[in-house]
């Protein structure tokens, strides 16, 4: 029996000071229901607290580039793994066992660890994001538009649900982070103390400007009121709590983002293809099981319902009898242990309230009591697995609809695959769905019907089972949330979550000052050439819109002939007098890859300098034939500049510089236009790592 | 004095059916006050049109790809193009001259066209949409992920304001019907007479699918509470109504999207920098009196704001009394009329009410009752352009909150960029807002100012004005919408708006499966070699996956030498041993254009055939060096196909074919990774135009 700290009380973090509560809210431990904590938000001025972090954590973030943020993010994160045996510790009295809270605490730092490379990786360092192409609105060129995404100047409200109190906190908080975003944080009052101790060593770090994140520990008082146009909602919990909030009317009047993520009635199908003997249905059972025990089936991503064949339905049924036998209740902080308490006695309550709404629908085929191994059966909120059989799902209406949070899943028989998909999508939209199966019309026929209803699908079978993250996990990359029932909403998805905290803007004008708004060269705009060559710049130097026009080159017969010899490409357009007539081109042409070839060699300055290597291209459109005769030149201008993190062990630091160019001929026509990559030399600055300690 | 045509009764079209209302609202001509429709939904069963649009229209739009739904709105656009006098002849009854209709109709028809184009340029010829790039999970690449857009299998029921009849429809359709679902249109009762004539004629032309657009002219009865979690609703019009619909219990209660684009308080601001000689200051007095005398004001893009240097307020009055001076009212059908009459004597009272309400904040400082040219002053419902002052604009509220919507502007005088931005951001969030200058830095404050609270900005000077599309043109390829009082929601902005329609979700699989599933295909899939050169096969014949891997190629000093010598490109990297030495590299290295010309002599198959041109690459990689001795051998695998549209005169039906090359060296290393775009012949097929009539 785990001893309990003394009475802890979880105290709110707001406009830069620690607000106690005296009285409030009393929180049980799960697997004993011992006093744990106090929760109050009592006394909290929200009106204050959603001034602040307009004022004071806004301003701070927003003069902070992407890169600056992410960087902040990235220290952040190591620094909470350092101290997380903390968070494991407390995270056991929620009813937690360690593999249940590595997914809430190294999953949740891993989350801030994600967007912190991501952000690095795909944004530019820069306080807004060009997003998408240039938009060319008239014939001339002369007027020019592109999306620019800047912050939103307000405060992100997000509010968490009980089952993964550091997850919930650090998946919304990273995006609003990079977006610029300051975050107001309210969690669940249940596990509120797990959350607190985390934003304790958050605030003790310094890492994260004043006023970009603040706590609020336990009830939302009427901090909706007095929210505004530039402030963004985010909610994670059940589908009546969402509906609730989104109509209340500030946020109604002044259009504010509210974004919501609701448990759902998500599904698992077996494939009819899959025998009992295959690898697949072995994964099936497992993945079930594993998805209801989990966290104590605590989770708005677990499977609630298995689509199984008709005829595999005894079959399975008994193999997940058997897989099911294997898991020990108990306390969680026991190592034979292998599924914990629910949350509290009124979650389990819950649970048992809606199996009971469930039973005329439905029969309970695997249940029962089982040992505990520690923990108390009495005080603590100990709940055991429970499958129920539908026999009728086409039908039903409970097992679809009603959720019950806890340890249950319900079997469910179908007879064809449209069945199987419509069975899913009686579930009115889900957070996620699965099909195990190896038989790829099967599995086509199954997502595709899946689609529609679902924010995420997997695909579980022998081919991917070894990396195979499992049915309940969101990823970073990955869209989490799911129409309808799920909330209707959207989080993760690598950027396109920090999009939700941005406000998209078409910004229309020539392209000189389009350019310079966006911080990238685009044709049309003026360019600038001086006496240096682009290539003898060090990165700190270069500047977008620096360009170089190239001497001229005549292309000759002698060039194609050779350069057909040389890389043994005869391709018939070029070296093939006859069938280069009868060709698109009607004569023979230059090789394109002569041209760019040819380019570079007019553009590239021999000499060792700051310009290290031409990694890579982007965007190469061959739009007119060189023929023999023609007589080319090239321009190329500084495009965009992406400062390159120094890797730790890295000596030289460098930037991406991004060139466009474009090849013309004689008659100034454009014959060829792309972008190269190189990587050039920069000076060492504040971000990078010291130098590494052998030459200290 | 126009005729008018016999009373129309503006019907219905749901279920298959027409049906017109015996009784109804009466509806008069805006510049006469005679009696000219009666409007009425009633009867119609809403259940019904919604279920049938699920049951008929939904699954015959998305039997069709995205190419074959964009060939069809073509076809539907020329048709409409070709009627456009009917339409113009009815537009004159709303009160809006030739030149206001043109935006509704023609803008109208082209964003249809421009939807076509551009989903037949951007997306593939599939039912769904693949979404980002592939995202690996695992290390080993056997579990990996893709995001899917698919039709929401929803009716998309579209609400729309009087003043753009046409628009309003046209730009709504036009993205849900590329996506994938039918449209339920409810237009304004009081301008339904037009957008009914329209829908007579796209349901004769018989072009789109039974049950892919319905009409409902009249008001929406109880349409709202029978949708479900697959519809979708979108709203232009007051932000007032914004509000009401959408706390729906319906709508809250399953999630279903709704998005608004409100009327906003849109500003134009005078640079502090502009003189009065300079251009700027002319465009900017002729976009603010061209804004509020357009459509007579009634646009929810129109200025409605005009920010000025305090200095400069009075010159500018008097410059905008001069212009405002030419604008004559009256009957709309005349040709010497500049502007006609408000849609009715509603709208007219209303906005005389709003001009009451902000007499406290404001003076008139031009208005008064100019001469009527046709029209009756008394039935008719005609307003004088009209001028406001507002002296404190930062602390005035009236002006930053109610709208006159119709000919009316409020003059605000500023003394800082900073505050002239902080107006802006006053009106609590704009569709639109523009800057008139040509000063760089002077630019860059306001946009930047104003970005997070609009959802466009426009630049206007010498610079773009030639070809600058104006303040309140919504255009197809740029977001319109923007936050707060805007609606807080996004229409047009090219294919993001197609995205609203549809539901985006995260697809994890093995790679053979997840390119199975996207028809891409991508690294870790199954390839296909059989006996055929795949460059021999026409674009028909050619399958995802089908690959070529290549004979090897040992690279030598002489490669380089020659190389180098051909192409003119003497970087140290290639050909100088001391600076190779001291590189990256640490030796010399094969130039990188060299590698991917020697894969094409490796993978070209050189006589005529039908692959006709390469014409482009992307996401070349370089990814290891390629040093002396080194042996390279390439593979190359069709990635991508895209059928392309036979444009009228072009003879040679061909598609694009995307390969994946890859070039990995002796030790099974990856040195170079790419994708190249060809040209590939096709056989001619049904959607293709008939061959040329010379030939036939």
């Amino acid at each position: 029996m785990t001893t309990l700290p003394a009475l802890l009380r979880p105290a709110s973090y707001v406009y830069g000071t620690w607000h106690t509560p005296p009285d409030g809210l009393t929180v049980l431990d799960a697997a004993y229901g011992r006093p744990l904590a106090i929760v109050s938000s009592e006394g909290v001025d929200f009106e204050q607290a959603t001034t602040y972090a307009r004022r004071v954590g806004g301003p701070a973030l927003r003069r902070l580039t992407f890169h600056a943020r992410a960087r902040l993010l990235k220290a952040l994160g190591l620094y909470l793994l350092e101290r997380k045996e903390a968070y494991y510790a407390l995270s056991l009295l929620t009813g937690a066992t360690r593999r249940d809270s590595w997914v809430d605490i190294e999953g949740g730092v891993g989350t801030l660890l994600s967007y912190a490379s991501m952000s690095r990786r795909e944004l530019p360092d820069e306080r807004f994001w060009p997003d998408g192409k240039v938009e060319r609105l008239g014939r001339e060129g002369t007027f020019v538009a592109r999306h620019l995404l800047v912050p939103r100047e307000g405060v992100a409200v997000q509010i968490n649900a009980y089952n993964f109190p550091v997850w919930g906190m650090l998946e919304k908080l990273a995006p609003a982070f990079i977006a610029g975003m300051p975050s107001l944080v309210k969690p669940a009052p249940q596990t509120a103390y797990l959350t607190e101790r985390v934003v304790r060593d958050i605030v003790a770090s310094g890492l994260l400007p004043e006023g970009t994140l603040q706590l609020v520990s336990g009830e939302a008082g009427d901090l909706l009121t007095h929210l505004t146009e530039q402030d963004t909602v985010a909610f994670t919990g059940s589908a009546a709590t969402a509906r609730t909030l989104r109509v209340h009317p500030n946020l109604v009047a002044r259009s504010i983002p509210f974004n919501a993520e609701a448990d759902s009635l998500n599904a698992s199908v077996l494939g009819r293809s899959v025998q009992p003997g295959d690898p697949e249905f072995a994964l099936f059972v497992r993945e079930v099981a594993r998805e209801m025990t989990g966290k104590a089936g605590q989770k708005c991503t677990a499977i609630r319902r298995a689509m199984v064949p008709r005829e595999r339905m005894g079959e399975v049924t008994e193999a997940l009898r058997r897989e099911l036998a294997k898991v020990t209740l108990g306390d969680p902080a026991r190592d034979d242990v292998r599924m914990g308490a629910l949350v509290s006695l009124e979650q389990r309550e819950r649970v048992r309230d809606t199996l009971e709404q469930l039973k005329g629908e439905t029969e309970v085929v695997i249940g029962g009591e089982r040992e505990l191994l520690g923990g108390d059966r009495e005080h603590g909120a100990f709940l055991d697995p429970t499958v129920l059989y539908c026999p009728q799902p086409l039908t039903a209406s409970g097992p679809h609809e009603l959720e019950a949070f806890g340890p249950v899943v319900t079997l469910m028989p179908y007879d064809s695959l449209e069945e199987a998909a419509h069975l899913t999508r009686l579930g009115r939209g889900s957070l996620v769905g699965s099909v195990v199966s190896h038989d790829r019309a099967e599995i086509a026929e199954l997502v595709y019907g899946m689609a529609s209803s679902h924010g995420r699908l997997l695909v579980l079978n022998r081919a991917d089972v070894a990396e195979n993250t499992g049915h309940g996990s969101p990823l970073p990359g990955l869209n989490h949330g799911g129409p309808g029932r799920a909330g209707g909403g959207s989080e993760l998805g690598g950027l396109s979550a920090v999009r939700h905290h941005m406000n998209r803007v078409a910004v229309q004008a020539d392209p000189g000052t389009l350019a310079m708004l966006t911080r990238e060269y685009l044709p049309g705009a003026e360019v600038r050439e001086d006496t240096v060559h682009p290539f003898r710049k060090t990165f700190d130097e270069i500047k977008v819109g620096d360009s170089l026009l190239t001497h001229r080159r005549t292309v000759t017969e002698a060039d194609i002939v050779n350069f057909a010899g040389l890389t043994g490409d005869h391709f018939y357009a070029h070296v093939d007098e006859i069938g280069a007539k009868e060709g698109v081109f009607g004569r023979r042409v230059a090789h394109g890859y002569f041209l760019i070839s040819a380019a570079a060699g007019m553009f590239v300055s021999p000499a060792p300098g700051p310009v290290l290597a031409n990694y890579g291209m982007e965007n190469l459109r061959f739009v007119e034939p060189v023929g023999i005769g023609d007589t080319v030149r090239t321009r190329l201008t500084c495009k965009r500049r992406i400062r390159k993190e120094l890797r730790e062990g890295e000596t030289r630091p460098t930037g991406v510089v991004e060139w466009h160019v474009e090849i013309s001929n004689q008659h100034e026509q454009l014959v060829a236009t792309y972008d190269i990559l190189t990587l050039v030399e920069r000076a060492r600055d504040e971000h990078d790592p010291p130098p590494a300690s052998r030459e200290s």
